[in-house]
């Protein structure tokens, strides 16, 4: 029993920001792909990452440039500065795939090491030691990927100063498919690709669109989220940097789906799908097509998650 | 009876475009104030402004230069090359308001001259003559107000080409309070003063704020309503014209309202409110601090309007 109370294992799902037309506002989470970590206190104070798997050998085990040790150092600073904890972290989630990988690590090391100690953290709290570990990760403490993989959901970021994070009503049917397409792409490197400014008209036919896709999420109208699925501002200066891009798209539209576009800066595309037959078809379709042209990827199918991290057994992961 | 088929009155209600942070795309109608317009068929084939009442002398009577006659002339060149009508318009909207005032003379027109040739025209027509009517009235063929005159209701314009219009439902509770200055403001010139480009960040924050705005209609949140009521884009540009516009903002928050910005281009500034009891106290309080500057206004208090244009009784009417 004590060895229970002294390691717990929590998973945090993957996320998909800049949500088409709601670059850097709409973010959610998914039920898979997602991070599993192993947290286990000990009597040395500090945070020391025991082992990684799944990352290549990628991501370094000094705590300081791996956001798992920098999420897990806020917290102990904060709640707990005589403990010490030791990381082992899974990574189910492809580094640099747009799918919010860094946030899914330290989502899941926040989530777990505040319930290992008798949760000395209210939501708040947790949220801003993740978008710090974000800052340190991406080089901008942006949130829609660390916020919904901490809290689930489909969340708008309506305002960072102060925090204001709004959970839309999910639509029944909303379902995502994912397509990977094993190409690694720094979050920090696909920002400064963007333009510091923007035409007027861009802006407005934008926030048109983003009030459209609220409505139809809000009134579960899926072909108002389908047409209002837009984005003038991001994809058209990423999408070269994903293999077939706009044939993989049109795909996806042909197959049925609301819409795609590029999940966080990419390499990993998202399409949203009324019904999980559709989002299966459309998943096929594009799978079909990087087949054809012998590009390899991953893929996954999945509802809006609405939980955030959950534990899992630790009798089940050390089997 | 044959002279109820040769004539008829209509109203067309005053509208807010550019409502907070959804500039260019959120308009609404409210039920006063508005114009009304006697329609009258005659054998003379063309549009005839018989006279206007209550603009000041300021509008022409000629019908190339007028708003209710280029609506008129687009329908009869449209649906009745054949027909002459005689227009006879009562300008209960002050000109250059930033109430709509050429919109709903148009709209008023559109509306009417339909129901006098037995509905040879549909929506769409309408809002085709109905946005020509506002491109020679203020420069640009903008939709914000024309549309909400013409089909009533708070709407989202999410797109222009092709035209599509999406109807917010409309929260019970919701008021608006109007306050005008009696400052003529010409949108064509407010226009100008707009930025061609905005700060991506600064377009972001919007999108957020229109997003949120959305939800709020869509799920009658009147406290992310309030919240997402945040325009950075043409409110700090256009404030300077609107005698003590900050004081008036502060004073209608501090009387309950749910936020408030200026109304179209401008001079009138509204309030959004939740309940007519809140929305009179934020026209008291507004009103009083232009009384006590010696400024004089125009109020008024509303719901939003749902129906658009209304046949007025004639007979009433010429009593």
């Amino acid at each position: 029993m004590k060895k229970h109370a002294q390691s717990i294992c929590v998973f945090a799902p993957a996320t998909v920001a800049n949500v088409s037309c709601g670059f850097d506002v709409f973010g959610f989470a998914v039920d898979e792909p997602g991070d599993e970590v192993i947290l286990t206190l000990r009597e040395e104070k500090g945070v020391f990452i025991k082992a990684i798997h799944g990352d290549g050998g990628k991501l370094s085990l000094d705590p300081d440039k791996n956001t798992a040790g920098v999420a897990a150092q806020s917290f102990l600073k904060a709640f707990a500065s005589d403990a010490g904890v030791e990381i082992e972290l899974f990574k189910g989630l492809p580094i640099g795939s747009g799918l919010g990988s860094s946030a899914a690590s330290a989502a899941a090391v926040l989530f777990g090491l505040n319930r290992l100690l008798g949760h000395p953290a209210d939501g708040k709290d947790l949220l801003h030691f993740g978008l710090q570990a974000e800052k340190v990760a991406c080089g901008s403490a942006h949130g829609d990927n660390v916020i919904p993989s901490l809290l689930g959901g489909f969340v708008l970021i309506r305002s960072y100063d102060p925090l204001e994070i709004y959970h839309f009503p999910i639509p029944e049917e909303l379902f995502c498919t994912l397509i990977y397409p094993n190409i690694e792409i720094e979050t920090r490197n696909a920002r400064e690709l963007l333009p510091t400014s923007i035409p007027l008209q861009t802006a407005i036919r934008q926030w048109a669109n983003t009030a459209g896709f609220a409505a139809g999420l809000c009134l579960s109208d899926y072909q108002l989220l389908s047409r209002s699925m837009v984005d003038l501002v991001a994809e058209p200066v990423r999408a070269q940097y994903i293999p077939k891009f706009y044939e993989l798209k049109d795909t996806a539209q042909k197959a049925g789906a609301l819409g795609s576009s590029i999940s966080g800066s990419g390499s990993t595309v998202f399409a949203l799908c009324r019904g999980k037959d559709t989002a299966k078809r459309v998943c096929d379709a594009m799978s079909s097509l990087y087949q054809n042209a012998s590009i390899s990827f991953k893929s996954w199918i999945s509802p809006i998650n609405s939980e955030g991290p959950r534990i899992v057994n630790l009798e089940s992961k050390n089997q």
